[in-house]
């Protein structure tokens, strides 16, 4: 339905003039999506300031028969917080407070709209770490990273944002507030209402506060670079690098031969550090909060096992806060490095960890075959079985001509993965990009408890609808 | 709807002699629960040895409108697996397989009926840990674990059922099968399902196998018994030993001196292990599987800096595996040492961590004024905000005229509870138990959500109805 002016007079006068938003100039940023494949034309964005006014914002759309698109920071790749004219775009952007931090309790609780690196700044300077990482830190949302269930650098030791929450504030579809604001880490009293909105992209309700668990702030931190002969090593490295060091691995990058080439070849001030060239590599760090911590020790005994058994060829380790800087200059500027390269297809695949190197043997021969000279480059959380499975086009091929072929290769991997018991959306979500994939890969049963869900919560359909089911 | 001898036939063809039992005598194992607070009622206990005949036997019960209470081991709490004689009691009890191992992965898959200590065998036996462990281990069944989300002794370290879980197998309550036995940490594909039924205690599905994370074994433990001279110290004792043994806390277990010496006085081979007494004892364990791990230095580290900061007064370090199994009689002991000194009532409650010094300073006084000469024996898992906060009657009282006094000393705990954001029920859940505590003290919204989901999944209220919701 349309938005007439008396929804939007209605909103002003909930909200005042620095709580709505219709000048098309001062849309712009909230309708233009990070990688361009979606353009937002909301008309009307509601900047609530509090819960309670934003629970209004849903009665008034409510009442009028407008569906309602929350949008934290604007910082999702899958068309989840974007609004057609006809919508209202609800945005935390000025909710943004953290309302009390309890460091002794490992605790903090915050607005919705608090970005996420403010989140991580209140820990640090309480001598805490909020383990949550990832790139767009400093301008996405918790209550954005929390609908989305935010993967990012560190789920391998902490989990993803799911497992950082201890409890919810919620504005429902009807535009009542549910407070679920939890401290408790054991808490048996009914369903599991907190892990429903998390992860469900703003369809089922709008995350408006947040209890997260605060971690003790590493003190020690060792990093290597190990190179590989073979990725079937990968998976007996990573296992036995759990027990070794007593689960204090905190990354476990893997990266094709291409893919780390790539990052010598066109990020500053990189090197290779290793004297020969391998297949594969794998950057590997160990952190820790302990008291008088030897993790150069337990990183030597690491090293000293995987080589003994066959699993590592070489490793360097950093010897410094510089060496280890370059490492992950290198490990994080592998996406700007690839661009040189030209086009590329992008998929934020997950398998089983213990069947990734199974998944390589099956998925790189099969992109080759349909696109003779193709460049994959492989690289990724292999703890969490989250790969960026990226493929940069031949380089006697046009972007364009090799970007064609992008829905052919994206069905033969989303194929394959799916066969292996894998994801097609490990960290980014469904949104509006992936509910085909979604709907032609889980079950009728599953898609069926999905739907009965959303229509149980949301039997209007004005909550974020078309994200997910 | 009464059970018609048709609805017996045919549950009858369908499961075999075995499955199917109607004799009284059979019956008795499945009707009568631990505590003794609810006596079932079931004449009719069907007994599926496959997830298909166990859908099958919820679709027979669905079309017949007789509803379905499922049972894994009988060790429940709360009520939430007692049948009347109109209903069908299922048990998984021949659902007991484990399905796969993949120590390399850190996973195992197993049937919803498999016993808790033969997942923690198989784990063992694969050079790996299950950490969920509890009193009732050798019976209780990972599929009424995973449906109380149960807590136990490693919720600390690991967290509850509900964190150790990464896929699920339900029959619905229309008798179709939701297949999500998936095997990622990672996996952003729509609505947290799994979490939906872990935590609902029946009443939204039967949970007939379940993939599970598994950790490296642990090869170094480290105990000690502090004294503290002031309960309030508890909490950043806590807080400190975090941050030292960078979160290789594994036990930190709180007993007031009458617990403690209920314990030294009543349990076999127990002796007060320091020199003077204490009003609140501590017992703090380090564990890690990492290589060459010196964990005596890290308790003596964390020890001193204790001492240092007036946190504690005493402490003991286990000397020896003895030493260290004694420390642990007295506090698994504790129940057991509690009964000699006549009857108790029990709380199963939970507070933030960083409030329960005031919770004791407020519910202490506030029991002594209501039942003057009450012996009141705190104890529990401080680190979960998980407390046992059990109450023995008055020397000079009788059982009887103390426990009708239950009801008012629940009442008055549960409200002081609630009124610090913490739980009325910390790991045992609601079933039927509890199901008037949670309409009272939880918000009409959140009643009101719950209601909608059960409605949604199970509009006919035939999966275990009177739970919960």
């Amino acid at each position: 339905m349309a938005i007439h002016s008396a929804l939007i007079e209605a909103l002003g006068a909930c909200l005042g003039p620095r709580g709505l938003l219709t000048d098309p100039k001062a849309l712009i940023p909230y309708n233009e999506e990070q990688r361009r494949n979606y353009h937002g034309e909301a008309r009307v964005v509601a900047r609530p300031a509090t819960t309670a006014e934003c629970a209004a914002v849903v009665r008034l759309c409510r009442e009028a028969g407008v569906s309602v698109v929350p949008q934290g920071g604007n910082t999702g790749l899958v068309g989840g917080a974007v609004a057609t004219g006809d919508q209202v775009l609800l945005s935390l952007d000025r909710m943004g407070a953290v309302r009390w931090i309890d460091p002794e309790g490992y605790r903090i609780a915050v607005d919705g709209g608090c970005i996420l690196a403010d989140v991580q700044r209140h820990a640090d300077e309480a001598g805490r770490l909020f383990p949550l990482s990832l790139g767009a830190e400093g301008s996405c949302r918790i209550g954005g990273n929390l609908a989305t269930n935010a993967g990012g650098l560190n789920v391998l030791r902490y989990g993803p944002a799911r497992s950082l929450c201890l409890g919810l504030e919620v504005v429902l579809p009807d535009g009542r507030i549910w407070d679920g604001l939890r401290v408790l880490e054991k808490d048996n009293t009914g369903y599991a209402l907190k892990h429903l909105f998390i992860g469900s992209e703003g369809s089922l309700g709008i995350i408006t506060g947040a209890v997260l668990k605060l971690f003790p702030r590493q003190t020690s931190t060792v990093t290597a670079l190990c190179g590989l002969t073979d990725v079937r090593a990968v998976v007996p490295l990573l296992s036995r690098a759990r027990a070794i060091t007593g689960d204090e691995v905190s990354a476990f990058e893997l990266m094709s031969r291409f893919a780390y080439g790539l990052g010598v070849r066109h990020l500053d001030g990189v090197r290779d550090v290793l004297d020969t060239p391998f297949p594969w590599y794998v950057l590997v760090e160990l952190s820790t909060s302990r008291a008088r911590a030897n993790l150069d020790e337990t990183l030597a005994i690491l090293l000293e096992d995987a080589f003994d058994s066959g699993l590592i060829a070489d490793a360097a380790v950093a010897c410094s806060e510089a060496q280890r800087q370059m490492l992950w200059t290198l490990r994080e500027g592998l996406p700007e490095a690839q661009k040189k390269e030209g086009a590329s297809i992008k998929h934020d695949i997950g398998v089983p960890v213990s069947r990734i190197p199974a998944f390589l043997e099956r998925a790189l021969p099969e992109v080759e075959r349909l696109v003779p000279g193709i460049r994959p480059c492989p690289f990724g959380h292999v703890g969490d079985g989250n790969l960026h499975f990226n493929l940069t086009r031949p380089e006697a091929m046009g972007d364009r001509a090799f970007l064609d072929r992008r829905e052919e290769l994206n069905a033969r991997i989303h194929d394959i993965v799916m066969d292996m018991n894998g994801t097609f959306s490990a960290e980014h979500g469904v949104g509006r990009l992936k509910t085909r994939e979604l709907a032609q890969y889980r079950s009728p049963e599953e898609m069926d408890l999905m739907r009965t869900l959303k229509r149980a919560l949301d039997p209007a359909n004005l909550m974020n609808p078309g994200v997910i089911v």
